[in-house]
């Protein structure tokens, strides 16, 4: 039996899009609600997408 | 056994619909209830999607 | 054992029924919500749903 | 053991289930809710389960 | 049978996805409730990201 490295990239792309989804969809309904914070909430919401995406690339590159 | 590279990247497509999913899905959400924050809300929903986006094709294309 | 293509074909299709399926029913349910809102809820939605469905080919055609 | 194509064509209605499931689910609600509506959300409903239908019917003549 | 390390880094992307987007989530809904706030909840949320972050990456270099 032979799993494809793919399967294992599959898995990374299912934890950032559960990340990347709860982050996101957090940040549209507090902008719907508060337009005027816009700033801080984007400034929030990209650095700790930011820090969600850094792990997929490393995992995807590391765990080669 | 042979798993064969799609199942792989079907599991990339589960994690990027259940991502790309929730960010739209709040957004319009959002627009309905803030029809005039519709720019920033997507500006924003643009920004978090092509991160996941990103972060997919990169997997389809690293993890082979 | 051999798991024909089609198995991972048909994960891509469950990940893209999550997410067109969250993306639509929030886009009617923004839709009945505020109707005079159509027109931005439906640019939206089809900019969220095409970076999904272009997404899933993509998976289709370079996952073989 | 194979397992046969038929599993993978399963999966892909099961994905066309949940999407369209929604989609639908969520139209007829908004129609119930704002019956005033009608036109535009059926018009929405037809964009997004197309765009899912198409996937559906590509998956299976291509991951074949 | 042979499973990849990519399987392994894909577990830990889910765990950290699942941690991250629940801290990011909260933090944005933090936000929009009282953005004069918005500094106290981002130190936090660094804070507790980081910890999540130090792990998964001690992980996948440690778990080799």
């Amino acid at each position: 039996m032979t799993i494809p490295n793919l399967v294992g990239a599959g898995l990374i792309v299912i934890g950032a899009g559960i990340g990347l989804g709860k982050i996101g969809g957090s940040a549209m309904e507090g902008i719907a609600r508060q337009p005027e914070a816009t700033g801080k909430i984007q400034t929030a919401m990209i650095i700790i997408a930011a820090l969600l995406e850094g792990l997929a690339f490393g995992a995807l590159f590391l765990g080669k």
